[in-house]
């Protein structure tokens, strides 16, 4: 009996001096204490305990988080784009008559410029004979091979390991949280499932992106899904907020983004009656990662920078708000 | 201690000598013994007990179900085109052209087979009338108040009573032993929506249905979703392979319908490797339902039998295998 009488005092000092921390361990141990972090504990805080005047029940809290330069890098181009330009010289061996073709031709000449000069056709020709002709699950493993094999141009990594340390605790703090964290991206949804459960912790049937058409085919009796060379949905701009209801059929309670694209998700978010919360992850650190907005040609965010302050919404300062940005290599 | 031991022991005596009824209640009593009822539990328990060789992860547990004609009555027509013809007499108040303009007149006239007389078109623009030109949310609004007051025709009871009761008990005990139990009908679904998370506890989220091409508009300042007068996504057939694939980037491990609209979601499922599920529910039961299948205009059941008896798929006999088809009314 004295024995534990012991322990609980022992536990009771342990616990007062050094903030518990034990049980509640710093959720977001990546990003300075700030603003920013701290608009996120606070919200999360105050929609999930029980008797808040803004409290959400947890069928109802959604959290959806763009892809591209808000969970992972997308310079110097997005990393599907690159996985695009891989296929194409993997593939290029088979396909002798790519060598005169364009924007083949320009793109296995290492002529990357001469492949942008050809404008959008030319990355639609690329991403169409790249991304079509297969089963959704030739694609998937086409893809999940690539991210085993596949290193980033600039820094050297596998790219996987080009995602944002500190959106990775955001995702596990909500998920901790009661919250269902979803991905809207513009990006191809079969290219980001390749690696969203195992990266993310986000499943298959929480990851909306844009669409190719999808037909069914029969092979000896048994049905296919076959990938066509065309595009059936865009999850940009107003897009994300047509794909979300479709999909959940409920507004989200948080949005993360971090460009022009993903506005209209935002405002959908926030025209919601109770409590909501938005947030633009803004790239301004050249020295880790990269620095763009106003102008960008990729990732541009300049509306949205003018909505975020008239509005109050939270905009995180990669340099000044996060301690690491990708997770430290495996 | 004496207490103690004589607890666990009339608990064991109770337990061994009801069959441990208390703790193992049957999960589908509104189901005659028989093959049909058989095959659901088997199943169940032989994908859920770790260790078995056709274990399934939780994860993967993903259940689809046919809407109309499989979790409720689809007679005398779809319960949508009810709702759609209802608010066509509740809207005629305010549209007075309606009384000269077809298919609204006939409809209005009460002339039914007049409207079926136009054809699909007709149908078209009842629904596109009824449907459109609202926010999801107003017509999210519109449908919870018509499942409140509307009664079936020919039962006279609230549509959400016209559910199955057997398949409600389908639902649950799936979902209590780890499924994921999910709508992919050709309905409407902001429609099915209005009612299936209630009805079915089947959330908005795990609802896929048809779709109308959503528009995002400004209204001061604030974005809301109008619905358009036009189909975007018919969810039947080979298309019900298209949306699971969308939807849930994952291949179902049980699948249930009704009609030979179900034949690709049925045979796509069982196309997967490993244990896979389907049944067919077949409407036989003119004395407490309806009896139709191959000739029928409405949930026609015909290649469906065929291949259902070619792979041993469960075909139910609401006939035979159901001890009540509706729930008792509240």
């Amino acid at each position: 009996m004295h024995r534990a009488i012991w322990i609980v005092i022992a536990a009771w000092i342990a616990c007062t001096s050094i903030g518990c921390a034990t049980r509640r361990p710093d959720p977001l141990p990546s990003w300075n204490e700030g603003p920013a972090k701290r608009s996120i504990i606070d919200f999360v805080a105050k929609v999930t305990t029980p008797g808040s005047p803004d409290f959400v029940p947890s069928a109802e809290r959604l959290a959806v988080f763009d892809n591209d330069g808000c969970l992972w890098s997308e310079q110097p181009a997005y990393f599907q784009l690159l996985f695009a330009m891989d296929r194409v010289r993997a593939m290029a061996a088979d396909r002798p008559q790519w060598r005169e073709e364009e924007p083949f031709a320009s793109l296995l000449k290492g002529d990357l410029q001469g492949v942008a000069a050809q404008g959008e056709k030319a990355i639609a020709a690329i991403v169409a004979a790249t991304h079509a002709g297969m089963t959704t699950e030739e694609f998937a493993a086409v893809a999940r091979e690539w991210f085993k094999t596949a290193r980033h141009p600039t820094t050297g990594r596998p790219y996987q390991e080009m995602v944002f340390q500190p959106m990775l605790e955001v995702l596990t703090h909500l998920r901790d949280s009661g919250f269902r964290t979803c991905i809207v991206s513009g990006g191809g949804v079969e290219f980001i499932r390749a690696y969203a459960e195992e990266t993310y912790g986000v499943r298959p049937e929480e990851t909306i992106g844009s669409t190719d058409t999808l037909k069914v085919e029969w092979r000896e009796g048994v049905p296919v899904l076959v990938k066509q060379p065309a595009i059936d949905f865009v999850d940009d701009k107003e897009g994300k907020v047509v794909a979300i209801q479709r999909h959940f059929g409920r507004r989200p309670v948080m949005a993360f983004g971090n460009s022009d694209g993903d506005l209209a998700m935002l405002q959908w978010t926030a025209a919601g009656a109770g409590a909501r919360f938005c947030l633009y992850v803004h790239h301004d650190d050249a020295s880790r990662e990269w620095a763009y907005d106003r102008a960008s040609r990729i990732g541009r965010l300049d509306a949205g920078l003018d909505e975020a302050a008239a509005r109050g919404w939270t905009v995180v300062s990669m340099k000044e708000d996060w301690r690491v940005v990708h997770p430290p290599s495996r």
